[in-house]
Parts: C-alpha cells; structure tokens; sequence
C-alpha cells in the first residue's frame, strides 16, 4: 500500500502512524499469503486487490472529500441500521475496522475479557488509533443486536459520537412497531445531522442502490452452485466484506462485471478447484476484513466454500425491499414500512425464536450443493454458539453433516482447526 | 429434610430419586455450614430455615394442593415477568431451580460451554430430574433479558412448556409501548391457560399482593442502616430468595414479624457483628438458592453484607406499582399501564443506557452506610461484565471503592476468593 501519500491524512485523523503502518504491513502480508497467491483467479478479482490495498488510503481520502462537500459518514457494525435511509440523507454508509486483534490490551480496560473477538477489536482500533473510518466518522451507530455490542457501544460512546438503534428480539406486531420507530427514528436523526429533509424519492433513491448491491451479490451467489466452483470461498467473502467499505454504486456495476466473467467461465466447465471438490457452506458469526482464517483453512484442506451464511454473506442481501410496493409508494412512511418489512425478516440470532435461518440454511445447502456446513461462532458470541446446537439438529435430519467451530482472531489454534476441518472433509468425499 | 414423607410426590413429579436425595444431602450439609452456624440470629429465621427445610417438601405439596383444586403454576426466572397478574388470574407464581451446578454435563449438550452458571443450572436441574418446581409448572414464562437466558430457553422449550415475554432494550415511547403489548399479551395467555375472565379487581388483589410483598423488604432494607448490622447478609439474601419461592401472603406477614424483631434489635443496638465491623454492598448478578457463596465467604473475612443490588435484592422490590394510582383506575386498560409504568422503572443491565442503576447503587451504598462494593458477576454474564466498568468509574468518583468479581458455582476458586475479599475488608479497615 502506498502509504506514504496518505502520511498527511492520516494524521489530520489523528492516527498512531507507526501502529497504523504496522498494521497496514501485517495485512499486506496477510492477504499475498491468502488471496495472491490463489490459482486461477478471476481476472475481475484486480477489482478486490486494487480496493484492499487502498482500503485505508484512496477510500479514506474518498471520504474526506465526500466530508469536504459537506456529506456526512456515517459508521456502522451491522445489517440492522438500514444503509437506504443514510444514503437516502446523501451521506456515505461504511463499515468500521473490527476484524483483526488490534489494541487488545487497550480493549480489555473497557471491556470484559471473555468478550467476543469483533467487539474488542473495534474497541481496540479505536484506542490505539489505528482505524481511519472510525476516526472519518459522524456519527457510529450502534444496534441492540447482542449483549456485547449493546453494552461496549456504552463503553464505545466515551470515545466516539454514537447513537444508538434498537433491534427487537421477537417477530410479533409490537416488534414490527418498535423497529418501525425506530427507523424514523433514525431517519429524522440523519435529517438533524445533515440538515437535508428527507423525501419519497431520496428515500427511492436509497432503496434503489441497496437493492442494486443485494442483486449484485444474489447473482453472483447463484451462479456459486456451478461445479466445478468458478470463484474461491476467499474471493466471495471479500466481495462480501467490500460491499461495506466501497461506493455501493461502483461497487455493483464491479460485481455484475465480474459476475459477466463468472458466466463466461462457468460456459466453459472452468473454475478454482476439480470438478468434485468437496463443497462446503460456512454459517454463522460474521467475519471483518481481514478475518480470512476460516476459508482459508478450509480452502487449504482439500474443500471449496460455496456460500456464506452470515452477515458478511446471505444474511445482508437476502431479502430485498420490495421494488413493486416502492415504485407505487407515494409517502415516506409508506416506504418506512417497506423498510421495516424487509428488515424484518433478517434472520439474526438475535431472534428469539428464530427457524427461519435453520430453513435458511438447509436450502442453501441444498442450492449451492454443499456436501457440508461449518458452522462458525466466535468465542462467547452467545447468539451464534446457541443457536449451533440447533442448526447441527436441523441439518443431521436432512443427512448434511455438520461442524461445530468457536474460535477467535488469533492463530494459535490454527493447526488444531486444520486438523478438525481435514477430518471433516475426508469424511465428506468418503 | 423428611425426604420418606414426600417420595411419593416425588415419583409422581418423575424426579430422578436418588440424584434429588443426593441433591438435597448436600444442600441441608451446605445451609447447616453456612445459616445454621451463625451467632445471635434472629428468632424469626426459624421461619427461613422452615421454609427452606420444606422447600421441596411442603411447599411442592401446596404446589400440588393448588394444582388439585385447578390453580395453575407459573414457573419463571427473572423479576419483569408480572407476579401480579399470575397472581390476578388465580394461579401460582413461583421461581425455579438455578443455583447449584446440577446435571452439568446432560446442560452442556444443550447449551454452549461459555454459558453462565445460572443458565446451564436451570437447564441442569431440568435434565436430572431434580427440581421439583420445574415439574410443577403448567407453564415457564421466559423473558428476552439476555442472550443466554433468550437462546437457552428454545433448547429448554423442548422440554417445558415455554412462553416467551419480550422485554425491550431502551428505554423510549416505542419502548414502554413494546412492554405494554407484552403485558397485555401475557394477561391473554393466562386467561387462556386458566379459563378465568381476568378483571379489575383481580389485579388490584394481585397489586396489593406483591406491594406488600415489596414492602415488607423494604422495610427489612431500610432496617439493615443499623450500626451494628442486626441482621446478616445471609440471612437478608435467603430473605430474598424465599421471596421467590414461598406463598407471598405467608411471606409478607412473616417478614414483617421479623422486623418487628429486628426493630427491638436495633433499639437494644445488638446487631450480628460488632459495631463498626466494615459494611459492604453486594451488587451485581442473581443469587439463586443455594448459592451462598459470596456472602459466606464475605462475613467470614470481616465484613457484614448490608444490602444487595439485584434481581435477588432490591432489583426486585424498589419500585411499586403505584398505589393511590391503582385505587383509583376503573379499567384493565388503566392497570395495564400501571404495571408497565412500574416494570419499566427497573434498572436491569439488559438496557442500554442503564444510568439509574449507576445511581441506585451509590444511593444504596451511602444509605446503608457500606463502606465498599463488591460487584458480582456469573462467568460469561456480559451484561453485568461490562457494566461492572462503569459502577467502578461510578463509585471511584464518590470516593467509594469497588472489588469485582466474577466466578461461577464452583468451590476451586474460594481460597483465591478469600484472599482477595479479605485484602479489600482491609483496606476499608485502615
């Protein structure tokens, strides 16, 4: 990464420049072993090196000018604080640095120790200064999604201007209301921050982008059930975990290219892996650039990802706003409504009951002809690790066997996992 | 315990009888250690070593007596689920079995290792056919106060008959009428469940009922400001558990009983523990029966507990539901609205922000006259994890010091324990 050009904006953000730029090393490293050094890749894959290594540089600095011009940045950590209405208020939606140990020490005087991996760690960025869209950001907004994240957010409002969105738990009418609040809730509050009042057709405008990420990634994820797989489990995630840093417009019109590319190879029997490679979905705990530790494992050990279920992954594009209800729509609650219908059938462990995703996941083995599930949880992400017993019920009655992983950033428990994940596969092609 | 009398009931209830005469082998063993070797308790508590002696003898026979005469029974763990309509709709309102590890490992094949001890003991009890109260019930009111708790119990749904009430996370409009809608739908069920036309004045009785209860332990709570303490932390926490557990009318005529006699205590300035013996505040985490743990080992090390922030404790019991209010309403509607005023008030670590309790518990150190905190969590409770930072920033800035810690049901880790707590008695000391 061509740091250097980018020393000046990094300062004015008050980074740790020395810290920022042993990060930016580690993770230069990190992804030539991972993603470079992959076999047959897609040639539309110079798209993900290019926005990678400028993730902390040409985007930041796409950002300042964005601030410069009097748009606000808006941060958030998931799939619930609907990215419509942020654009709708002409200001940029990113994701914020929450997928490597960063500033741990730091973290763990704020929060508990027996705290999930993704929550340090953006504590963690933050306190040892080291993530520039945290430091590029307006305002954060937070959601009531898990215990971790809605009390660390308390603990995060200390350092950073957060609000706060809630998510229900349950899917009755009084859940459908409360969500419904709270997304004019949030609008009005972009409508504080940005000094723009909000209308139908911004709000279209909005649901017209987002859609267009979501179809993007909907595309590229059907043509995934190609044998022999046309594209890694890596490359995908990366298109996943991108879709929350990049322009969502250039960002699309990217993917639909290379799902154009996909086609063309999939036309001619090609792909990353043999015809018969084991095929495997990964479930579960979202994983944060630059998290890559699973699917590469996994990747490594003879088996090829075919899809995520997770909220870098199926759980974000799933589900779109009904286009048809929003062209009729004529109101701006009216298509607050149609918001809070889509957002609602998100199928977050945060749900309590929450069948949907076991049904979830069961079609998409099926679909994407996965042999098997992996089912990822970080460590004491309480949600997800629950939630596991039941996916592991769900999937033995339909004969998909199913493995269980709880692990973190770190890689100390690399090769214990290698060794699970090779046991696992072997079975599979037996 | 006159375990012979009650094997039938026992068998009938299909405990596994030897594990539960195991079980209570052991807990008579554990309160003879604990309650009966204290000095100069009150007479009264010949009323707490009853109930507890019976705990799973007599009090499950009126159990089974209400059960008989078509009074249901109404299992729950967790202060939001509404005595008073339980109580309103004619049925029985009791907590459950959840403090002592029990059938752990049978737990572990349901629930996530990394759960808390009160959750994998609840789903324990269950699996070993201990709890006799968990047998009893027609029905389990779960809440959504936690992500353990939430998740645990739809595992726990395959083996009781769950409801499930929705408790927000904030506390605004769309909150309260969230809450509301919950209470409302919880009156329905009830109605259902009992075949009984729920009205005006059967929730007035209910009010009066749990009022009273409230009452009376606030009047034990206000008595504990005595110099020297005239009543022991164990015994005010066994107070607060039998809350749970016994008849609430027999309950509220006995606790008042008692502190008549703590008044003439107090008036004769006895106490348990000699005038100026440090006092200290538990707040935090739940203790359920029999976990005593803490405030043994607390009032071995020279101290005396004089009060305890918790759902066990004043968590449970501050707030009324008003009273002049609930005389006057003529609508179910209007009561409705009461509970809800009064169940939003509570200051439980599942919302964000939680401010008042940051208040609550410097208001209660100071009224008590402790000296020090103890902040207690269960192992992977992060609610009150990440609030145990913000009560020591809290309490450091009223000069008031705070130990936290955080442990499970196990006994390995009391010598560590001790000396930690005895090393912070003296620093309070000197």
């Amino acid at each position: 990464m061509a740091e250097s050009a980018y020393k000046e904006m990094w300062e004015k953000l008050n980074l740790d420049i020395d810290a920022h730029e042993g990060l930016l090393e580690v993770l230069g490293k990190f992804y030539g072993d991972i993603y470079l050094s992959q076999q047959g890749r897609l040639q539309g894959a110079e798209y993900l090196d290019f926005v990678l290594s400028e993730v902390h540089g040409l985007r930041i600095k796409e950002l300042q000018d964005a601030k410069a011009q009097g748009r606000k940045i808006i941060g958030s950590f998931c799939v619930f604080v609907p990215e419509e209405l942020t654009l709708a208020a002409d200001a940029v939606h990113v994701g914020l640095c929450s997928g490597a140990d960063a500033g741990t020490e730091m973290a763990e005087t704020m929060v508990p120790r027996n705290t999930c991996a993704l929550i340090k760690s953006f504590v963690g960025f933050k306190l040892a200064k080291i993530c520039p869209f945290t430091e590029s950001c307006d305002v954060v907004v937070g959601e009531t999604t898990c215990d971790g994240k809605k009390k660390a957010y308390e603990a995060f409002a200390e350092h950073v201007n957060m609000y706060i969105m809630e998510v229900p738990q349950q899917k009755n009418a009084c859940d459908h209301d409360l969500l419904r609040a709270e997304m004019k809730r949030y609008m009005e509050e972009l409508e504080k921050l940005t000094g723009k009042t909000i209308g139908v057709d911004d709000i279209k405008k909005g649901i017209a982008i987002a859609n267009g990420k979501r179809k993007a990634i909907q595309r590229l994820n059907a043509l995934r059930k190609a044998d022999p797989a046309p594209i890694s489990g890596r490359d995908a995630l990366l298109i996943n975990q991108i879709s929350f840093y990049d322009d969502p417009v250039r960002f699309t019109a990217k993917i639909n290219e290379l799902c154009d590319e996909i086609e063309a190879r999939i036309e001619k029997g090609e792909g990353v892996a043999p015809k018969g490679t084991p095929r495997l979905l990964l479930a579960g705990c979202p994983m944060a650039v630059p998290n890559w530790k699973l699917p590469y494992i996994v990747e490594g050990s003879g088996a090829v990802v075919v899809g995520e279920e997770s909220c870098i992954g199926s759980r974000n594009i799933r589900d779109l706003v009904d286009e048809d209800a929003t062209a009729k729509a004529t109101t701006v609650d009216e298509l607050l409504d149609l918001l809070t219908d889509r957002y609602m059938k998100i199928d977050c462990a945060c749900f309590t009951p929450n069948d949907e995703r076991l049904d979830n996941i069961a079609d998409m083995a099926e679909e994407l002809g996965a042999q098997g599930v992996i089912h990822y949880a970080l460590l004491f992400c309480q949600p997800y690790s629950h939630e596991a017993f039941k996916v592991d019920k769900t999937l033995q009655a339909k004969g998909v066997p199913m493995l269980a992983i709880e692990t973190d950033y770190g890689m100390e428990d690399v090769e214990q996992l290698k060794t699970r994940i090779e046991a696992f596969v072997e079975t599979l092609e037996s």
